[in-house]
């Protein structure tokens, strides 16, 4: 009856990390419930400016006195093309149109990991997890310095060798069901849309001795066994805290995502220009295509902002970013206490009913 | 200590199952392999005459007394466009005469599953199974007259309903991983590019007493113990079949899989009008910019025919469909006996391991 070194080296009672959603889903509630309950929390710092997210750290500490980790999504500032941006603003000006906004504003994102990157070593953040991109290396030396677990995440096994390169703790092997952003950062998509099943044991062949965490398509305590069936020593879940009740989703976003089907999600650039997975709707399918011409991330995300915020305000479905993974359909509303406590109670259960299973 | 529901129906011993490849994969020396290991082998009869149909299953039925399959593709008669052939032609034209070939003379593939299935119920096949699309009502009552078990293949939720209604004994939930030939005939992809980690689970939710077999992305018993855990009572094997000793594939087909990567295959209709998955090579390249354009299958199949023979005559991978899944680097050489043994002994360490597994 052993502890996995993943859990042990994370100080976390249950296998289950919920995801670092970037955006407004990861409240301090929700990190602190879901550490509270015995799995990881993780704060979804992404797009949070470095005082807030020091704030939203001290009132997780208020929460809980549990582990917890915080994600950064590394963007590296670009060379800014003035025409790219004109015809990204074209491109989406008749939906600006469509929800009565005047013309956006070219702000374009300042780059800010490093700075989001020091608060968290100056708030000691027990645990620091990364996408889209790599730290540099003396970042990377830095979290060492202070004892922080460092995970990465790879799409495939190529950004896995890169990721144990550079000395991260663990590695999230995100499939191609997972919702939200693609983590890839070599190698292009589709080549990079790696089903959960065929992608953990190919990860688990090129770094045998880094901890995997499965994601993509994990909504239970099936999915949970089936996950370390394959090799992985624990699970990271978005969809499913997506539509808990500590969540910070837009209750529109919610509700699209309980009532998905198994066809509801397409992968798509149009809202970041960034490829990641959603609810297909109105936006996506208006900007289909255009979307190969669109300008890269974040710059796309800037130019969507005023589009997205004013459908959330306005309530509509059609102009908002609908992260979910492929099994939405699964999603229940739940308290995080619940959904953890009910992924391991049918885990359990699992693992019986596959002993009783006749090889 | 009990057997599946699936394994009883079917049969056999252990909840594996050779995916019915159609083309030169699933000799009869394969199918017997599979079956006298106590799987059970599937005879790909997609692309066979009937008359090869009945000597083949005379050959399995020498080399085994154990239950088998025969897998039909069930297509049917298409208007045919005389423009859109000759636009198919012209397309392909350039890689034709690259291999020195004079230009593919139409062949209007003749519609013949019919006939083909009526061989199976005279020939009092075990187990059918079919894709791409599903037989008429009065065939399916036809085979169940003669105690035949049908299997059908679903991408989504929505077909499994349909396979559900018309009465099928099983269904083969196909995973986005899964190598060859997309089995979808209700909605489009990408929408049915289902991860097998998210599908099963959700097809399980939506025909919950029909027994669900999970293919895509299984290469091992850690797959298997995977697919049981999602609630599959069994799994369906293409890939990791493709390579061993009895398989008939071409050996440069079966070299590029064992040399593969995780980020080898590609989703194509270029070869055949129809989306399948394989390796990505010159042709898939050269392609894809009319891939929309393309004949729909079989027409775009029998267009590529005589510039897919003679590829394999010369040996040359570059216009040779390589049909592979996306665990495909996982693939190994063995024998069927061999393949279906080591995946077992590995189902059973990793069902203890398990349980050791602390949750």
């Amino acid at each position: 009856m052993e502890q996995t070194k993943l859990m042990n080296m994370l100080g976390i009672k249950y296998p289950i990390i919920q995801a670092g959603m970037a955006g407004s889903v990861t409240t301090a509630e929700l990190v602190a419930a879901v550490s509270e309950a015995g799995g990881l929390g993780t704060l979804g710092a992404g797009y949070m400016k470095p005082e807030v997210i020091r704030s939203t750290i001290a009132k997780i500490r208020e929460l809980t006195a549990k582990p917890f980790a915080v994600n950064l999504l590394i963007a590296r500032r670009r060379l800014i093309d003035d025409q790219m941006i004109q015809n990204g603003k074209r491109m989406i000006r008749p939906m600006e149109e469509q929800l009565g906004l005047q013309e956006h504003r070219t702000a374009i994102p300042e780059e800010d990991y490093h700075e989001k990157l020091a608060v968290l070593i100056e708030e000691k953040v027990p645990i620091v997890s990364f996408a889209f991109d790599i730290p540099d290396v003396q970042e990377i030396q830095e979290l060492k310095k202070h004892g922080t677990i460092i995970i990465g995440t790879a799409t495939n096994v190529r950004e896995a060798k890169v990721l144990a390169n550079i000395g991260v703790d663990a590695i999230v092997g995100q499939g191609s069901e997972a919702g939200g952003h693609r983590g890839t950062f070599l190698g292009t998509e589709p080549h990079s849309l790696i089903g959960t099943m065929a992608l953990i044991p190919q990860l688990i062949a090129a770094v045998p001795t880094i901890p995997i965490i499965a994601a993509g398509g994990i909504m239970d305590g099936r999915g949970l066994i089936a996950a370390v069936a394959l090799g992985a020593e624990g699970v990271q879940m978005g969809t499913a805290f997506l539509t808990c009740k500590e969540s910070g989703a837009h209750p529109v976003h919610k509700q699209a995502v309980l009532h998905s089907n198994d066809q509801s999600t397409v992968v798509t650039r149009v809202f970041s220009g960034r490829y990641a997975r959603g609810i297909e709707n109105a936006f996506i399918k208006q900007m289909k295509g255009s979307e190969q011409d669109l300008p890269p991330y974040p710059i796309q995300n800037s130019l969507t902002s005023s589009l997205r915020s004013a459908a959330a305000t306005q309530g509509n479905a059609d102009y908002m970013a609908l992260w979910a993974g492929q099994a939405s359909s699964l999603a229940r509303e739940l308290t995080a206490a619940d959904l953890v406590e009910k992924t391991m109670e049918q885990a359990k259960k699992r693992v019986a009913e596959l002993h009783q299973f006749r090889l």
